[in-house]
């Protein structure tokens, strides 16, 4: 998620008109350096958050203890949450560089609304969901709450950084309606976006790919007990490989007839 | 979804320097025809989806047949692509007319890719969901993909209208950096759609809104029996909303003990 839109802000920017030696060294450098960390941080960002998304889905990590898992899934969030503050921090001074009015577009109404979105995300999951203070029966009724919004806020950054695209385009190329091969290039790169993103959310909301929740049942309570606590690396867990496995493919069955039967109503 | 789209390109375009009278009456109107034609038809087009999408969502909707339910959604759904192909021709049209080349940006291309998906989405409805030749078990096993694709194809071209929108008011508004109230409108209509969307994706996602599966499963399956196949209509089940009622409330407290069991290993 990283290298192509640095490619795509480089490329774009070959076209313009070079400014002079001087000006380059001071005011556009400062311009160039700003655009550049918006750009690269905001596409982490997306990438960290989907990252976290999909961390507890692999199911090479259900062997991991679900402590460490949402450590993980905590610190992938937090990350992404920095860049999106720095980037947010970097385009408002690029625009203040530049004397360009702050928050006037609907990708920046979006793009905040996002970032709002995610910041309040976070700070409900750290209370709830990892502090160990939360009643079990909060949690139940607020996960399914904390999954849509998370999957809600990926979709809405991913239709920001479209539009983010689309004001660049036409920012940058002035013969963008030409099909020039920039345009063509960051519109593929759009293309790719959508499908990573379906990917993203197809591997998030299968059944068969949630983590199995029995195993480690008693290390998950708020100050449960200690013994199973102490499988926090995925190493001391290789001997579950097999079992796991063989729970998972018992899951996939299962949910293959729970599907038949109700579906058998289609 | 179709009033305000309308509102903001009448109010844009008021802005904008009038033709001549001899202009108007030719190749101006038929440019601000096919543009009209466009965007309502675009919206019209979202806004019967998404009805389509929450169909089967609402609960007053359960105590009618589920093949009734079958035809309003895929009515709604060939409605909303019939409108998609119209609005379609309509752009081409007023591109060609203003000679203006085809298929150049991200929105389009991003709209096509949605508007494809869609046909095909809808084709293969018709022949797994709609006619009775599919077997139960590629209907179970299609179903996932469709309501995925479904929501998908939903948030697609929500992103696409924000494109769109974005490009709009860059496009027609010259002083949109200095926020003026076409601008303030057009974005706080973007807000309204995320809203819009999002309350869409959470009733479409909800297990407890799910239509139950057991009143009338004789009549779903493919070829099956006559008798209840004569509920096609609501006013024939009033006397089950009792039931009904009674039966959602169940589903809401099993999925919440089920909810509660799974996550107390968070």
């Amino acid at each position: 998620m990283l290298l192509p839109p640095m490619l795509a802000a480089g490329w774009t920017q070959r076209r313009r008109t070079r400014p002079s030696a001087r000006r380059y060294f001071d005011a556009v450098w400062e311009r160039r350096r700003a655009r550049c960390f918006y750009k690269v941080l905001s596409n982490r960002e997306s990438g960290g958050e989907a990252t976290a998304i999909i961390v507890y889905r692999l199911p090479w990590t259900w062997k991991c203890s679900k402590l460490l898992m949402k450590f993980i899934h905590a610190g992938l969030n937090t990350i992404a949450m920095i860049l999106a503050i720095v980037s947010l921090v970097a385009v408002f001074d690029f625009h203040n560089a530049k004397n360009i009015p702050n928050m006037y577009s609907l990708h920046s109404w979006i793009g905040l609304t996002a970032v709002i979105l995610y910041s309040l995300q976070l700070v409900l999951g750290f209370a709830v969901f990892l502090l160990p203070f939360a009643p079990v029966s909060l949690r139940a009724s607020l996960m399914p709450i904390h999954i849509y919004s998370g999957l809600l806020i990926f979709v809405t950054v991913i239709a920001t950084a479209f539009m983010g695209f689309t004001e660049k385009l036409l920012f940058a190329l002035k013969n963008y309606k030409a099909s020039p091969p920039e345009g063509i290039f960051v519109n593929t790169l759009g293309l790719l976006i959508l499908i990573f993103g379906a990917l993203v959310l197809w591997m998030a909301t299968r059944p068969q790919w949630k983590r199995p929740p029995e195993q480690n049942s008693k290390l998950q309570q708020p100050n449960g007990g200690t013994e199973d606590s102490a499988m926090t690396d995925c190493s001391k867990a290789e001997k579950a490989d097999v079992e796991f496995n063989s729970e998972a493919a018992a899951r996939k069955r299962n949910l293959k007839l729970d599907e038949t039967g109700q579906r058998s109503t289609m």
